[in-house]
C-alpha cells in the first residue's frame, strides 16, 4: 500500500475524532455555561453581514466585528459582498446583530456575560459589556461549521459567563526577549479562548526589557539591547485592549534583579559589578536535585537593599513613570525566590533588622513589600506578588499569585488576600494539556473555604528554554486547556472531549497566523537542511520534551554554552510540541479497537503501526547528516520496535492462540525500556502499545514528578 | 515502491542539483566580483569567534557581528563557547577579524567594497565602510559548508564591489497594508542578498499609511485604521539602518491621491467626497485590454490641484514633518499615471494653464514637479519620481525611476537625469526569476550611452493582489535574482546556476525566519482545513500564478467582492510561489536525461512522473470538500495525463521502435491544451514533458506577454 494513501486514511480516521455533530460541546472552547441545541441551521452566505447596536459608538467593538467578519470570510471563502462593517449597516437588515449594553475597556471584574440566540430569523448576540460582546463573537466563530462545502450556524440558545474574572497568561520576556509580533500573535490566540490578562514579566536577572526614559541605564546596561521601547509597549497595550485583554507589567524584586543592579549597583545588598545573566552559573557539575536545592537556598544572589531610602526614592520615580505607561490598575512586583542570604551577609542590613525588630529575612521582605505596595498605592495601583510576598502582616490589598507551595492558597485566603493561581499551570514544566486541565487545586476548589478568595488564574510561560523561535509551540494549544479551566463551569472535565476541541482550535489558531505549527515545521526544515522533513516529522510527531524540570536540569549539566541566552534552541527536545496530536489520535484508535474491535480502528492501527515500523529505515540517511538528528536515533529504533510489538500483539490477539503471559511480560519489559528519555525527549506512544499488548489501556497518570 | 522512499530519492537527486563543491559560484548569491579558490579549508568549531577592528566603536557592526555569529551558531549547531561578540575579544585571538576603515550609515554611493581572505591562519574581512563589512559578513555565511556533519570555510581570496550603488526593493504598503514585522522580515532577507534601499510606497488611492502629527486627518480618513505610527516608522528605519539599508518614503502625487483627498478634499482638482479605494471600480464588465486602456486614459481620476497656493502650503508643511521623520536624502513623489483628465475638466485649471503657457496636462505636471522638487530641496531632499515626471525641462537633480516606457531611460539620460530601473523588475507581474534576471535593459547597458546615468535598480512589489499573508511568497526568492543582477558583474548570467543558488538562499531565508515557505504551507493547511496537505502540495508545487497582469484582470472581471482590500487572498493562484522549485529540479532531470540517458536521471524521472500520475486519485476527496481546491481539479487531471504522456514517451524511446511522428504530434497537441490557465494558475512542467515527447528540451521564452 502506498504511504500517501495510508496517511490520508489515518487522517480520515482522525476526522472521526475531531468532527462532531452540532451537539454536545461541538467545537466550543472554552465550553459555555449553558447550551441548548435546537433543530435547524442558519446558512452563512456571501450576503452575510452584521450590525452593532450600542448606545455610544464603540470603536473596540467595531474593530472586533471587522476582524470577526474577515476571519469568517477567509474561513468560508465566500467572498462576502460587504467589505467593512460600519454604522451604515442597520440591525434590521443584518444577519447578525450584536448588542453591548455598556462600553467598557480591558479590565478584570467586568460583567463579561453574553447570550447567543440563533434561529431562522438570524443571529443575536447580547452582552452587558464590550468584553462580553468580544467573547460572544469568538463563540460564534467556533460555532460555524462546514457541511459539504456549505457553511452554517446551528440553531442554539446559549448563555455564558466566566467562572473566574482573572484569566491570564504570564510570559517571561526577561530570560529570553520575545519580540512584539510574537506577543501580538499570543494576544490573538488568547482572545480566541477568552483569556483577558497578559502578565508580562519585564525584568529579571537576565534582562530589563522595557525602556525607562527616567532611568535609561536600566535598558542600556540591563538588556543587551533587547527591550521594548515605550512606543512598543503602548502598541502592545493598545493591541491587547482591542481584544479585551489587560496588560499587567511585572518588575520582579527584591531578588531576580541582576539587570537592575547592572544599571544601579548601589541598589544592591552586596557590592560588586553586576552583569545581566542567570543567578546560578555553577550548577553544571551536578544534576542531583538535593544538592541543587541546597545551593539555591544557601548562595547569596543579587538582591535590592530594602534598608536605604535611596532605594525607595528610585522606585517611587520608576513607578511614577511606569504607572503612566501601563494603564492597568495592577502592577506585579515579584517577591519570589529571595533566599535572604545577601541580606544576612550585609552587616548594615543586619543592624537595620535588629534595630527595627525584624527577626529574619522574610520579615524584612514583608517590610519591603509593605513599602513598595504603599508606593504603588500612591500611584493608584494594586500590588501583586508571588506567594512569597505573604508574611504575617501582609496588607489585604495585595494580590497573591500562588505558584509553588500547596499551602499558600489557604494562607493567603486566611489572611484575607485575593489569589491568582498559577500552581499547576506552569507551561515550562511540559505537562500534557490534560494534566493542566485536571489541576488539583481547581478540582478541590468547589469544596474549599478559600475558593471565594480566588480571583482567577494564570498560565505561566517561563523562558529559560524558550525564545521567539519555539515559544508558540510551547504555549499553544495547551494554554487553551487552561483557558477552559478558568472560564468554564467546574463540571466540564472530559479529557477526551477536551483534546478533540483543542486540536480544532489549534488549526484555527494556525489559520489566524499563530506560528505554533509553522515554527515547528520551520525548525524541522532547519534540522534537515532543506531535505524532505516527512520521515523526521513522523518520528518527532510522537516525541515530547521530558516533563518537569528535567530539560532545564539537563541543560544546566552541559557546558555553559548550552545555557546561554544566545544558545540556539534547535534540538529536537526544544522544538517538538508538548502534547503529541498523533499520540492523542492513536490513543483514541487503541481505545476504540480494544472496546469494540471494529474494522475501522483495526485498519487504522495497522496502518499507523506499519508506517512507524517502516520509517526507521527512511530515517537512516538523516542520522548520518545531522548531529542533532542523530541524537534521537535510539528513539527511531524504539519506535520501530514498539510498532513491531504492537503489530505482533494485534496479530496474536486475532488468532485463536492468545499471547502467553510470558510473551506479554517480555514485551512489557521491553516497552518499559523505551520509556527512558533520549536527548531529553520521550517516546509518547508507549502506554498505548502496552495497551495493545495487555489488551487493556491504562489510565494516564494524573501528573508527573517535576524532576 | 513506497511513496516516501520515492520522495526521498527525488530529494537526493535534487541535492545533486543544489550542492556544489567549493568552487565556481558555490552558494554565493550575489556572485562576487572576483573569487580565487585555494586548496584547503578552515574548520568552524565550537571555539569559533570573531573580533572587530575599527577606529571608532561601530555599534551597527557589532550588532551585525552578533547576528552573524548567532546565525552561524544555529546553522552549525556547534553551541559556540562565546556568548556575545564584544570588544573583549581581541583580533589576535579571533578566528575571524573584521576591519572597517570608516564608520558609515545606510546611504547609497558609499564605498561598499570588501575583501575576504581565508587561509590556515584564519579569516580576514577588510572593508572600506560599515556597509562593506556587513556585505562581507553575509558572504562568509554563504561560504560555510557542511562536510559530513562538520563545518568549514574554503580557502579563498575574494574581492567584491557592487555594480550599482542603488539596489532597492519597492514595497507598496498602500493597496494592502503590510505590518511592521513583515517589513522587518523583508529587510532581513534584503540584507542577506546585499540590497541597500527599501522604497516604501506609503500613499496611494487605497490608503495613506503613515501617521502625520501635523495632518492627522490623512491617516484618520485615509487609512481605514491601517497605518504606521511615527514610532513604527522610526523602528523600521532603525532596523533597516542596522542592516545597511536606507528607507526612502514615497508619497505618490498628483494622481494616486484619493486617500489624501479623503482627508483634504480641497486639494482635489474636482469637487467631491473622496473615500480611499481603487481609482477604477468599473472594470468588471470587460477583460478586453484595449477597452480597459482606453478607459484608463479617458476617465478622470482623483488628482491634486497644482494651480493653488494652498496645495503647496500644505505640501511644504507635510514635507517639513516627513523630512525629519525619514533621515534618507531622498523622497519619492510618484508622478505616475496621471492622465490629466481631471485637470482638463476643471475650467479654473485650464485657465491657469492658458495664462502660464502650459500646452497640455503633461506640461502642467512638469510645473508641479518642479515646484514640489524645489520644496523638497528646501528640506535638503533629492526628489525621485516615476518616469512620467520627465518633461522637457525637468531639473537634472531629479532622479527618474524607469518602469514602463522603453524609451524613458534614453530620454532621462539625454536630459542628464540619473535613473533607477524597475522596468522588468515588477514582481507582481509574476515573471519567473530567470526572466527578471535576464532583464533586457541590463543586457544592453554595457553598450549603451545611457549606462553612466544608471544609479541602480529596484524590484517592485505592487500589492493589488498581495497582503501580509502571501507577500513573502510573492517576493522571495525571486528578488534575490534581481539583487544579483544589481550587484554582480554583467558577465554573471548562467540561469541554471542562478536557480541552484536561489534555492540554497531560499532555505537560508526560511531558517532565518522569512515566511515565504511558511505562509505557503499555512495557506495550504487553511485550504485543506487541517487535512494532510501532501497530495494538494504535490499539485500546487507545480502550479504558478498566471503571468503578467492576467491575474489582476481576472480579479477585476469578477464581482467587486473579489477585489476588495479585505478580500481573502486564499485561492490557489494567490498562494503558490511564482517560481516552482519542483519544476526547476524536474527540468534539470529532463535535461540530464536527454543529454546523457544516465540511470540516475532516468530513475528520478520515472519516480517523479509516477508520483504525479498517482496523485490525482489521492486528491479526489479534497475536491469534494473545498470549493477553492475544486477550482484546480482540471489541473490535477492535466498533471495526471501529462505524467502518463511523459512515462509513455520514455518507454517508447527506450524501445527499439521509436515513437511515430503521428504519436508525437498527437501528444504535443494534447500537451498544448494543458498550457491554458485554470483558475488563474498554469501547470508549469508542460515544456519539460514536451521535451520528453520530442526528445529535445526547448529553450524557455525570454519573457511573457503582460496580458
Amino acid at each position: 500500500m502506498k504511504l500517501k494513501s495510508v496517511l490520508l486514511a489515518v487522517n480520515l480516521l482522525a476526522d472521526l475524532f475531531y468532527v462532531k455533530a452540532q451537539s454536545g460541546t461541538a467545537g466550543l472552547l472554552p465550553v459555555p455555561s449553558e447550551i441548548h441545541w435546537n433543530n435547524g441551521k442558519y446558512p452563512v452566505t456571501a450576503c452575510f453581514n452584521l450590525a452593532l447596536k450600542t448606545e455610544k459608538y464603540d470603536s473596540v467593538l467595531y474593530a472586533a466585528a471587522n476582524r470577526f467578519f474577515q476571519t469568517l470570510n477567509r474561513r468560508t471563502a465566500l467572498y462576502f459582498n460587504t467589505e467593512y462593517i460600519t454604522q451604515a449597516i442597520k440591525p434590521d437588515s443584518a444577519n447578525l446583530v450584536v448588542m453591548a449594553h455598556s462600553l467598557s475597556v480591558a479590565d478584570v471584574g467586568l460583567d463579561e456575560s453574553y447570550r447567543i440566540e440563533i434561529n431562522s430569523r438570524g443571529i443575536r448576540l447580547d452582552a452587558q459589556s464590550t468584553e462580553g460582546a468580544l467573547h460572544g463573537l469568538e463563540t460564534i466563530l467556533q460555532l460555524v461549521y462546514d457541511d459539504g462545502g456549505r457553511f452554517y450556524l446551528p440553531y442554539v440558545t446559549m448563555v455564558d459567563t466566566p467562572r473566574f474574572a482573572w484569566r491570564g497568561m504570564m510570559i517571561d520576556v526577561a530570560r529570553h526577549f520575545i519580540p512584539v509580533q510574537v506577543i501580538k500573535r499570543n494576544l490573538d490566540a488568547m482572545a480566541s479562548v477568552k483569556m483577558n490578562v497578559l502578565h508580562i514579566h519585564l525584568s529579571d536577572d537576565e534582562g530589563f526589557r522595557v525602556e525607562s526614559k527616567r532611568f535609561p541605564l536600566l535598558q542600556a546596561n540591563g538588556s543587551n539591547g533587547q527591550y521594548y521601547s515605550q512606543a512598543e509597549i503602548k502598541d502592545i497595550i493598545s493591541y491587547a485592549r482591542l481584544r479585551g485583554i489587560m496588560v499587567v507589567p511585572e518588575f520582579d524584586m527584591p531578588g531576580h534583579t541582576t539587570s537592575w543592579l547592572a544599571a544601579y549597583p548601589w541598589l544592591a545588598s552586596a557590592p560588586g559589578s553586576y552583569v545581566p545573566g542567570p543567578r546560578f552559573k555553577n550548577l553544571k557539575n551536578t544534576q542531583n536535585i538535593g544538592e541543587i536545592m541546597k545551593m539555591i537556598n544557601s548562595t547569596p544572589t543579587p538582591t535590592m537593599d530594602p534598608t536605604r531610602d535611596s532605594t525607595y526614592i528610585l522606585l517611587d520615580q520608576f513607578f511614577d513613570e511606569m504607572s503612566l505607561l501601563f494603564p492597568s490598575r495592577y502592577v506585579h512586583v515579584g517577591f519570589d525566590e529571595n533566599n535572604g542570604i545577601a541580606w544576612m551577609n550585609n552587616p548594615s542590613i543586619v543592624s537595620f533588622m535588629k534595630k527595627n525588630g525584624f527577626a529574619d529575612a522574610h520579615s524584612l521582605q514583608g517590610y519591603f513589600a509593605g513599602r513598595v505596595s504603599e508606593l504603588l498605592a500612591q500611584h493608584n495601583k494594586i500590588t501583586i506578588g508571588w506567594e512569597e510576598i505573604l508574611t504575617g502582616n501582609t496588607s489585604k490589598n495585595i494580590l497573591v499569585q500562588v505558584w509553588n507551595d500547596g499551602q499558600s492558597l489557604k494562607r493567603a485566603s486566611a489572611n484575607g488576600n485575593k489569589v491568582i493561581i498559577s500552581k499547576g499551570f506552569y507551561l515550562d514544566q511540559f505537562m500534557p494539556a490534560y494534566v493542566c486541565y485536571n489541576n488539583d487545586i481547581f478540582s478541590s476548589l468547589s469544596i474549599d473555604q478559600s475558593a471565594r478568595f480566588v480571583m482567577g488564574a494564570e498560565a505561566a510561560m517561563w523562558t529559560e528554554a524558550a525564545d521567539k523561535s519555539n515559544i508558540e509551540t510551547r504555549i499553544w494549544p495547551r494554554a487553551a486547556a487552561i483557558a477552559e479551566r478558568m472560564w468554564s463551569p467546574a463540571r466540564i472535565h472530559d479529557v477526551e472531549d477536551l483534546y478533540r476541541r483543542l486540536y480544532i482550535v489549534n488549526r484555527q489558531l494556525d489559520e489566524n497566523g499563530l506560528d505554533q505549527l509553522g515554527s515547528y515545521e520551520r525548525n524541522l526544515r532547519r534540522l534537515t537542511a532543506g531535505e524532505n522533513i516527512s520521515p523526521l516529522k513522523m518520528l518527532t510527531d510522537v516525541l515530547t520534551p521530558v516533563k518537569g524540570y528535567k530539560k532545564l536540569m539537563a541543560r544546566m549539566a552541559k557546558p555553559a554554552s548550552y545555557a546561554y541566552q544566545t544558545t540556539p534552541l534547535i534540538a529536537v527536545s526544544d522544538i517538538v510540541p508538548v502534547d503529541s496530536e498523533t499520540k492523542r489520535a492513536f490513543r483514541k484508535l487503541v481505545e476504540d479497537y480494544l472496546n469494540s474491535r471494529n474494522a475501522v480502528s483495526e485498519t487504522g492501527l495497522i496502518k499507523q503501526l506499519t508506517e512507524w515500523r517502516d520509517n526507521a529505515k527512511d530515517l537512516q540517511i538523516y542520522f548520518d547528516r545531522s548531529e542533532l538528528i542523530s541524537q534521537i536515533r535510539q528513539q527511531s529504533d524504539h519506535l520501530h520496535e514498539a510498532a513491531l510489538i504492537g503489530l505482533e500483539a494485534m496479530d496474536k490477539n486475532r488468532s485463536p492462540n492468545k499471547p502467553s503471559q510470558e510473551w506479554i511480560n517480555e514485551k512489557m519489559r521491553r516497552l518499559d525500556e523505551f520509556k527512558k528519555s533520549v536527548a531529553e525527549t520521550n517516546l509518547d506512544i508507549i502506554p498505548e502499545i502496552e495497551g495493545l499488548v495487555k489488551q487493556q489501556l491504562a489510565a494516564e497518570p494524573a501528573t508527573y514528578p517535576p524532576f
